[in-house]
Parts: C-alpha cells; structure tokens; sequence
C-alpha cells in the first residue's frame, strides 16, 4: 500500500475541542471559528452537538452556530445527535451529515451512556434511519479503539464487533478513535485493520489523540494503511477528561505540518489555519496546544 | 525492511540536553541523572563534553562529572570533544567513545564553528586518530541533516557528502540529527538513505528534535529503514536556541513508550525512566517536557 497523496481532514476543534471548555465561549466566536476553518481550507468541519443542555452545557447554543455560520460549497458541517429528539432538533438546522457514536469498550459504554455497546446501537437505529431518509450522511464515532480507562487494552475484535453492529444500523462512515491516546503504531494499525473487516478505506477515518505524544507516529501508521480520512482540532482543543493536563486531540496544525511535509495535499493553508488556531486560544486565554503552531509563531515573531 | 525487534537508545540529556540549561547544575546532581539513567537501563549515555568553558560553562565540570560516576558494565559513556586540546583532556577520564561533529549545512558550520565543512573535518582528524590509537571508539554528530535555520532545506546530497567525509577520517559511526526539527518522515528517511551510501545500517542512529512535534513520526520512518539506534533526552531536556519556547530533542520517555507499544526490546525501564526525568525535573523547577511521562504521572496521581 503506497502512502496516499492527498489527506481530508475533518476538524472537530468548535464540537469535540469546545465542549470540553470550562468557561463558555460565545456562539460568535465559535460562528468566527468555523468560518476561519473554512477559509483556511478545511473541507469538513464538525460544528456542535444536539445534546441536552443538562448535559453538554458548552453545546446549548447549537442553533445559534449552526445558523451563524455562511456555510460555503464544498464543506461539510457535520453535528453529533445523541438520539432521536437531538436528531430533530438538528433537522432544522441541515447539517450535512450527523455523528452518532459508540465505543468499542464494553465498560466505557457502560460508564459513559448508561447501556451496553449493543444496546447503543439499537437506540441509534432510528436516529440512523431517519437521517438517511432525510438524505443526511452519517458517520460513526468509534471511541476506545485501542485502549478504555476502565478496560485497559481493547482486542482488535471488539472494534470489529462494533464496526459491525453500525454497519448494520447503516451508518455510512466511521471513525477510528484512540479516545485516551495510549495507542502506538501497530496497536492502531490493529484497531483500523479490524475495522475495514465491515468498511472500505475510503470510509475509515482515524482520529488519534495526542495525549501519550503518540497521534503523529499513529497518523503515519494508518497513513501506512491508505487512511486518508482524519480528525484533527485546530490548536489542539479539547483535553481528555481522564489525564489532567494532559493534551487530547491531536492539533491539526501538527498534521498539516507533516502532510506538508511528505508532499501530501490537504488542501489547507497552515498559516491561516495558525492564525485560526490563535483566535481561539487568544480567546481561551492561552496559547496553541500545537508543537508546529508555536515553532511557526516564534519563527514569525523572529 | 522490517522494523528492529530490539533498539538502543542513547540519553544525551546530561550533555547536550543540560548544555542549553541557564541556571548552572551541581556536578553531584549531573552525576545522580547518570545513575538514574543507567539503573532505568540505559546502556549509552552522553555525558559531558570538553569544550572551553567560556563557550559553554554548563560543562566546565566534566572532570569532576566523568570521575564521580559510578560506571555500570555493559553501559557506554561518551563525551563530546571539539578538539585535540579537549580530547587530550577527556583522556584523562575514559570515555568508552568520544564524539566529534560536523554539520550538513555551510552556513550553519560557518555560523557554528566559523570555518567550513571540509575545514572543520580537517580539524577533527587528528581527534579522531588518537582516539583510534587509544582505542576510544568515535561517532560523528551530523547537525542539519535536514534543515538548516540560515539555509533553509539541505539537499541529501549534503548529507551523503559529510557522511562521506566522516568515514574518511575514521570516524566509526554516525548520527542523522533533524537539529532544527523540521523533518518529516520522508525528509528523514532521505538523509538516513544518503547517510547509508558511507555507513552500514548498524552504525547510523538517528538524533530528532520535536520542535514541530515530528520526532515520533520521525522516529516511525526511521525503524522502518531498519534504523535500530536513536538518541534522545531525557525529560526532553534541551531546548533549541533557534525557537525559543519550543522543544528541542524528543524525550526519551515519549520514544520508550512508543517502542514498548510496538513490542520493541529497548531494556528500559519506563517507570524509573519517568523517575529519572522528576529527579532532573524537579531540580531545575519544571515538569518533563514528556507527553507520555506528563501522562502516566497523571495516571499514578490518580
């Protein structure tokens, strides 16, 4: 398998990054957010959820942003619905395509929805169907692909199973998500040979955190395999509940710098997607949680 | 070319890591790193260097370092020696191997040394044959292999004509070293290439710096030309003076913990390892500049 030569990324920095924010960030700033992904490039963006507010404080505003943004051909705004009544909700804001979500760890299921991984599925089922009738795309956010904070290690067939089960339901496209970032090179490479036992390559995505510093190597690795699908969060937004201090999402800034690199096209500019990276944190009171971002900015600032 | 089933790595954190450090080290706590290295089963270790200490005062103890270690067998302790003055020096001490420089750019060996190439090889000959006669083994830092901050890209080619000029003056084996951390997997991958058109697989190791956090990915590329030697630095000690702020050389911690996913044999330690990183850490008021030591110290925090 040679390595592809051109990568999509789908950055879910303003969904996965924001929500895990303590202070509230205004729907302007997450509108301008978006709109600065897009200029920079990116051709998918992950805008919010329709979650219940008792729950995802950070994501009650999800018709606000998601009527803010001028959305601009070519880009997909996709949003996370939960179930059913979050599926309605989004409907009247078209998104082009919903993340339902499902975790690979029993035990993680278990914790973190209160049901089985067969039993998610199931309540999912509908919230699939009805989208695909509505003609929205959807996407399946695997999560605990390599590891569970509860489980430890998790088994290439467990990902399968789960890869399975959505399938099943329909769902068009999944992620391949190493949730707390203990993955390394072959383990991922597992995790996604696993899951094109139900998918085409061209519908896997692989989204690595970088909290063990491990989300480049692992990049490459799926790179390896022909992924050419990844989320990434600009400046490296959102932490992992389960490592304080600890970095989660890869920064996207990180990825392009290396896809640039090995003359693989993104279709991004990285110097605007750097200044995207610095609105937010300028915001957030901090710089960005990006290696190649802060090499770049002190070679600007000379 | 499979990936090494077993790596060495060799911690130049007490050199060229503490070498950048502003505040000054007690040789006592230099020593204590080496002991702590070792024990967590390091089996090379940089540990001074013989330059003026009006250059750099940080190693103008290297005397009284090389003389308070307690050496371990099995376990390589090189020094760095710029010239006959500091090798004549060095001898006094034992070093098991000494090494000697060049880089793969003009300008930065201009900038760095003040002289050329070619002229700073000349100069190192004369090192590199006593060594030889007093059967102290010698490698060869190749700085820029990549990138050079005055240059800009450097050409394989440069590297292939350094690595050239290394083997003709004896010098036993070599280092890839992304000094500036601009390399990306494939960049990487053709200084090693050129690197081997002079030396076996076995003598070349490779030297990245995480500054545009590529060092893992890079270090990826690298095992899989069979690369099974790389150096790194402990807690990531060892900034690089050309982006203040960012980091330099990748931490030993976050390689160790790669490799130990991957099933790789590096006789390491992870968790004395993280304990020698608080050790040096601690004394120099900081936290490891280590994602997977940042990690697992969360996780034992619990």
């Amino acid at each position: 398998m040679t390595i592809p030569s051109q990568v999509r990324l789908i950055d879910v920095g303003p969904r996965d990054g924001l929500q895990n924010e303590k202070s509230p960030v205004p729907a302007e700033v997450k509108i301008e957010l978006v709109h600065r992904l897009q200029a920079a490039g990116l051709q998918e963006i992950e805008v919010t959820s329709y979650v219940s507010p008792k729950w995802v404080p950070q994501m009650a505003d999800n018709h606000a942003v998601m009527q803010g943004v001028q959305r601009q051909s070519g880009v997909r705004y996709s949003v996370l619905t939960p179930n059913l009544k979050g599926f309605e909700a989004a409907l009247l804001d078209k998104p082009d395509e919903i993340v339902v979500f499902g975790s690979a760890s029993e035990a993680f299921s278990q914790k973190n929805i209160n049901c089985s991984i067969a039993e998610s599925i199931e309540r999912f089922a509908p919230v699939v169907e009805a989208a695909l009738a509505a003609g929205i795309a959807v996407r399946g956010a695997m999560s605990c692909t390599v590891g569970c904070p509860y489980e430890g290690e998790i088994a290439p067939e467990r990902v399968a199973y789960l890869a399975g089960l959505l399938k099943g339901i329909g769902v068009q496209r999944v992620d391949v998500a190493d949730t707390i970032g203990v993955g390394t090179p072959y383990k991922v490479q597992w995790a996604i040979e696993a899951t094109l036992q139900h998918y085409a390559l061209d519908d896997v995505s692989g989204h690595f955190h970088d909290t063990y510093g491990q989300a480049l190597a692992n990049t490459l690795a799926a790179l390896e395999l022909g992924v050419w699908n990844f989320q990434t969060s600009v400046a490296g937004l959102g932490g992992c509940p389960y490592a304080k201090g600890a970095t989660g999402n890869v920064a996207t800034e990180d990825v392009v710098y290396m896809l640039q690199g090995m003359g693989i096209d993104t279709g991004i500019d990285l110097d605007r997607l750097i200044d995207a990276g610095v609105f937010i944190s300028d915001f957030l009171g901090r710089k960005p949680n990006s290696r190649a971002a802060t090499a770049l900015l002190n070679k600007r600032a000379g």
